[in-house]
């Protein structure tokens, strides 16, 4: 394999919008090797639907994919029950775990330097008897890490959860100093590897409004958060806070940091979302692998249509090739940067 | 008193940067006549320390205040201890509640037409041994009322509240449909009363992430806020939800709506501080009275220097104004109007 970067892109739900967009990207030219792993007929049928005229190419370990307008590398995956866009279809579920997995292991095997995913339909997957609570839990398990961390990130922003799909009645106890830890370890650590961002600044929100009020709104900033801060920072990080959320989303912090860490789904998305929206990216740190995704659902209303909007997924695999290539610099320097990178990351 | 709007200003907290504030003001002519509430030795003093060259005037009911450049109107207040910038005094706390009280008695009594406040410091008057948990809760037990809604806005956007100041892990068991009730029709009326939309479209958010996914994330939406916001259509509300909160903060939805429900603090409002920070408006709906205020602090390092931005206060008095005006044509016209208004307010 060469020095370029190549991605393994799952096409996600087949009755959803991901195959039509992998399709779409392929219509352009590339900068990164993509190889799409999905039921080949599914492509073939949904080109033909929509008149896209990209050719298939039969992909395997070690061969350089197609990068040319109209072309496109596929890794075929057997089991596809049915390709009928809009109609979900419990036959498919096997199927779509196992183009995770092959994308997955293909990272770990070191076939691919990253994966990128299109969206898939937790229920439907249920549906088939088969527990799943999405792509970063899958993935967690198959790597085999204690702890992954959620980042969101447009061009401007990036905001990372301390916890994730938890009911905002469970998110209170759920903020403990060794979840805390570990999360603001890998945050810090992936920025540096993936963004490389020599000594990251991370704002760190509090958990409760105005972080507590010095108590008087709730006690976790004093007695979980504002120790567990201060022992990180003893490492060597940079975290600041615990800030109040509707402080630390103005531009007099933001514009001295590299990320922010809300404590929950809900204090930190919905910023991310009115302020990127149709242009973020959902990455998963922790991971030995380089994973993002889209920041949209599989649109099932619009699948087959040809209007689903690619531009999540472009970010996606521009952000994707990105990590992989700050990995592969960090990777190939055996010394510390000297000099302090602030504010954004060095390949802006 | 004539068909112009009254508005009192209370200079707030001494220490803070209230006083200079309400004084930077009165260097400009006013659309509305203003009257500040506070003591008149404290503004005379900060006015000489800032050499700021306005003329007091001693305010009586039924008076029109002055609006000329450099000219401001006074009503004085006995009792304010000290006038030192930067240094809180819990000898001032009566002083400054004092103020509050006279500006809401004006406006019930129909000397003003509403009010706007500088900030106040809640620790230093609880230092004082007298219960205050800030301006809101203050003026609804003045004013008699159950429940009052907190809502801030912007040009661009309104977020109100279901919860206000409760620690995070009280939230979920705060959300009955008692208070979604009271808060969801008290919002619909005043957005009627004072910014003169017909049939307000409001977007309201779900507790849980992704708004409970189906009960897969908490079962609020399911056996509280959907139920209530289905009895509340069937009053004729137009109610939008409940929605994901990162899902409601996008274009698609806002760009139909006359304001966001969140249910809790941290999910409302870093969206609307990150859209329209140094901008935003403070407004308490569900009292009898206009009551509007900045979204900023008392800045106690700023206090003194002049460096203050008194953005958000001219935002708020221009706010107050408006809403003012909004109630006086809703009093005087007899009839419904005709005509629906879509999206924003009629006085834009």
């Amino acid at each position: 394999m060469t020095d370029d970067i190549v991605l393994a892109l799952t096409a996600g739900e087949p009755a959803g919008v991901g195959p039509e967009l992998c399709l779409q990207l392929a219509l352009e030219q590339r900068a990164a090797g993509l190889v799409v792993i999905a039921s080949q007929p599914l492509l073939e049928q949904r080109a033909r639907l929509l008149g896209l005229d990209v050719t298939l190419h039969a992909w395997q370990p070690g061969r350089a994919p197609a990068k040319g307008a109209g072309e496109l590398s596929v890794l075929h995956v057997e089991g596809c029950a049915s390709f009928q866009p809009g109609k979900l279809n419990t036959g498919n579920s096997r199927y779509l775990l196992e183009t995770l997995t092959l994308a997955a292991k293909g990272c770990l095997k070191g076939d691919f330097d990253g994966m990128v995913t299109a969206p898939v339909h937790k229920g439907v997957i249920n549906d088939a008897g088969i527990e799943f609570s999405g792509h970063t839990e899958f993935l967690q398990e198959l790597c085999g890490v204690d702890r992954v961390v959620m980042m969101l990130a447009t061009e401007e922003l990036r905001v990372a959860l301390v916890t994730t799909h938890l009911p905002l009645k469970d998110v209170p106890a759920a903020i403990t100093p060794e979840r805390l830890t570990q999360v603001a370890r890998i945050l810090n650590a992936d920025l540096k590897t993936f963004f490389g961002i020599a000594q990251p600044r991370i704002l760190v929100a509090g958990l409760n409004p105005h972080a507590g009020e010095g108590g008087h709104l709730g006690r976790e900033e004093i007695e979980v958060i504002g120790p567990t801060l201060e022992k990180l920072r003893a490492e060597g990080m940079q975290l600041i806070g615990p800030l109040p959320a509707d402080t630390l989303f103005t531009p007099h912090w933001l514009n001295e940091a590299d990320a922010a860490l809300a404590m929950y789904h809900d204090q930190g998305l919905p910023v991310l979302k009115f302020q990127g929206f149709g242009r973020a990216v959902n990455i998963t740190l922790g991971l030995p692998i380089v994973r993002t995704s889209v920041d949209h659902g599989t649109a099932l209303d619009l699948a087959g249509t040809g209007k689903a909007d690619a531009g999540s997924l472009h970010t996606a695999i521009r952000v994707g090739e990105q990590m992989a290539r700050s990995r592969k610099s960090a990777n190939n320097s055996n010394a510390i940067p000297s000099c302090k990178v602030t504010g954004k990351e060095k390949s802006e």
